[in-house]
């Protein structure tokens, strides 16, 4: 054991908004990579996408029916042929005559209408019409959904979908898109067992790594979790080296508070550029953000403290629109309701305050307005892991008095769907 | 070719609501599985979790500090020893002593107030206080987040971050989840080609089963993309028996309109029961459910119609809340707002109308008041795919009149976060 004196951190407490400020200069979208239709969903599109040719790529029909002349107008017609999607006959329509079709076979030449099915009858090769038809019914002109050269999707949004369906629609199996960032995470403390194994007296089992590589992969990024750090420096060193080595960036919990023995924030100030070591945040405070030089690229390390709830609030305000960013994602933050307190909250007067809470919409149906109201999730303590569960929302309280009254309106992040 | 009549279907028109419930008396839960927990992201726990022992399990510190008598008062402590969290010396604080107690470590016996770090300061194994201890100051309690035998998780919900930390946290490394529902994806006509090919005149590419691949993994199933149907109906039949053999469920699209050479209906007809083969439905109005029996099982297909938008709508309608109850989600609904519509908005006199539009949401200061508009997505033609992009949800148009005036109230289900 050291016999270095225990010492309070010495880093400066930055604010939340400064945090997020020296997070967002100093991580960079990862880069690009050719994929598949299949492997579409949800990734970034990282070209613009066009339409090489009209769509539909000729005059079709809308509907199952016949393909005729609008001016014959009510009166019987022959049957001369059959067009179905896939099988083209050469058929030419001409006045007395009509030609089934099947939806989205091309119009044969000649017919200017289209008369659905349920409009007629058949009776042995005639073509009895119960509808007057219309110039142009049921016809879908060349072009009429897209032009060739058109711009179909821009480079940046997401891909869902209907955005996945026009790709295909206008023949690029393959495209480029957004890599997803590779994030590893580790958890450090002499203190955490592997979940399985037998916890000694004074061991806890580990729980940050299991809802971090949750809450990574939510942010559109894919996580790999490197264990426990091994209890020494050098095997922490190695790990963390690593990590860094192959990886697009890495997540740690825990070692980061005031400690003598937290190695981690000793380790990163040696390995890299300490952006801040501490914010002005409950909870959450000793985070620490550090970049890390590894073959010419930049690569962010977020020292996340080791209690389960500080360690998921500060994930979800600092590090997910970090990891968002890498991905190439345009909209970093999440949606924020003003909503109205249901009871007295007390919170911290001097830290931003980040307290989980459930969110309920109510609907006037009188205004046909909405408002929101907002509870808490009970006890707020760092390492009570209950408190996030059933939350949709962070609200943001300020520091300056110590509660806030009932029917209080507040800023409320939506971590969750209402 | 045969020469078999086109007829219009014979099916009844049944009501959406009426779709939708025959649809949830015919799926259920596919069943449970061990996962672990790196594998638990949006699954569906299906057993409860219990505390296995109290959290903390001993009483601990919440910070760095020194474990003390409060008793003291304010004067100097002999430093007598050190706890870190994972390394439990054998020492026992009395008057006139203090031992170094890092996060998380057992409380020295003895012990009944810890002082932070911040609050002190050493000289030669000496502690000075600088403020006056109370009580119970900075001790986490045995037992103050979790109970031995508490219920810490009920079986049915959805596991994300916190949810994992906690399974992590009472030593569940394994448990048991809702297995998620393995979904084949067939596309029919003999006029779409696969992406990447080359459409002869006649033909386009397929779209369909790649936007249903990605819509089948957003309800939380795994997609499997079986390829574009053999034209015959020989290989249709070998392809869909495969698809029940091998999979949950089947989602086809195309083939389910009244064309005479629309074999997936003719098909299903013989393989299995057919629940509905018509809903009163714009777009979406050949939708047809069937289940077939499959090794003692009841498996479901659904018949999706060939146009994009037609298909992607009535997937998200009627589908999605079927794969979600083979998936074990608790809520099979999206969110649904009342909003005012910016302008007229022309719609079917006769069927339900289910119209692309983007919600944006608006804010009153004076009241805390939220409401929300709706405008449509242009051109609502059923193959005009770009009339999803963008939107975040369908307007609900009932039959009646033919338009609704600008600012008319109408329901919306969000399918994207406003």
């Amino acid at each position: 054991m050291t016999e270095k004196t225990m010492r309070p951190s010495t880093y400066a407490i930055i604010e939340p908004e400064e945090a997020s400020k020296l997070i967002y200069e100093n991580v960079a979208q990862v880069g690009v990579e050719e994929i598949s239709l299949l492997e579409g969903n949800g990734r970034i599109l990282a070209e613009d996408i066009y339409a090489i040719g009209d769509m539909p790529p000729f005059d079709t029909t809308a509907v199952d029916g016949y393909a005729l002349l609008w001016e014959d107008g009510i009166e019987t017609r022959l049957i001369i042929g059959e067009r179905t999607a896939g099988k083209v006959s050469d058929v030419t329509v001409v006045a007395g005559t009509a030609v089934r079709i099947m939806t989205g076979a091309p119009l044969p030449s000649g017919a200017n209408s289209v008369i659905m099915v349920e409009d007629t009858s058949e009776d042995n090769k005639k073509l009895i019409v119960r509808k007057l038809p219309q110039a142009s019914d049921n016809i879908r002109p060349t072009g009429q959904d897209l032009q060739a050269g058109q711009l179909v999707l821009k480079a940046g949004i997401t891909l869902n979908a209907a955005e996945l369906g026009l790709i295909a629609t206008v023949n690029r199996p393959r495209f480029q898109a957004v890599r997803r960032p590779r994030i590893a995470i580790i958890s450090t403390g002499d203190e955490i067992v592997e979940p399985g194994e037998v916890a000694a007296y004074g061991q806890i089992y580990d729980s940050n790594r299991f809802s971090l590589v949750a809450a990574v992969r939510n942010a559109g990024a894919e996580a790999v979790s490197l264990g426990i750090a091994p209890d020494t420096r050098e095997g922490l060193k190695n790990l963390v080296e690593r990590a860094l080595a192959e990886y697009d960036g890495l997540v740690t919990s825990g070692g980061v508070s005031v400690g003598k023995l937290d190695l981690v924030k000793d380790l990163l100030e040696e390995m890299g550029t300490i952006h801040f070591g501490r914010v002005n945040l409950k909870p959450g405070k000793p985070l620490t953000f550090v970049t890390v030089e590894v073959d010419g690229k930049r690569k962010p390390v977020f020292g996340l403290p080791g209690f389960p709830v500080s360690s998921l609030v500060s994930f979800e305000l600092f590090v997910r629109p970090a990891l968002l960013k890498m991905g190439g994602f345009a909209e970093l933050s999440r949606p924020v309701l003003q909503v109205r307190t249901e009871h007295v909250i007390k919170h911290s007067p001097e830290r931003n305050e980040f307290v989980r809470a459930i969110v309920t919409s109510h609907y006037d149906p009188e205004t046909s307005n909405y408002w929101y109201s907002a509870r808490t999730t009970g006890a707020q303590t760092s390492s009570r892991l209950l408190s996030m569960l059933g939350a949709n929302a962070l609200l943001k309280l300020v520091p300056g008095s110590n509660e806030i009254a009932e029917g209080s309106i507040v800023s409320a992040i939506l971590i969750e769907q209402i």
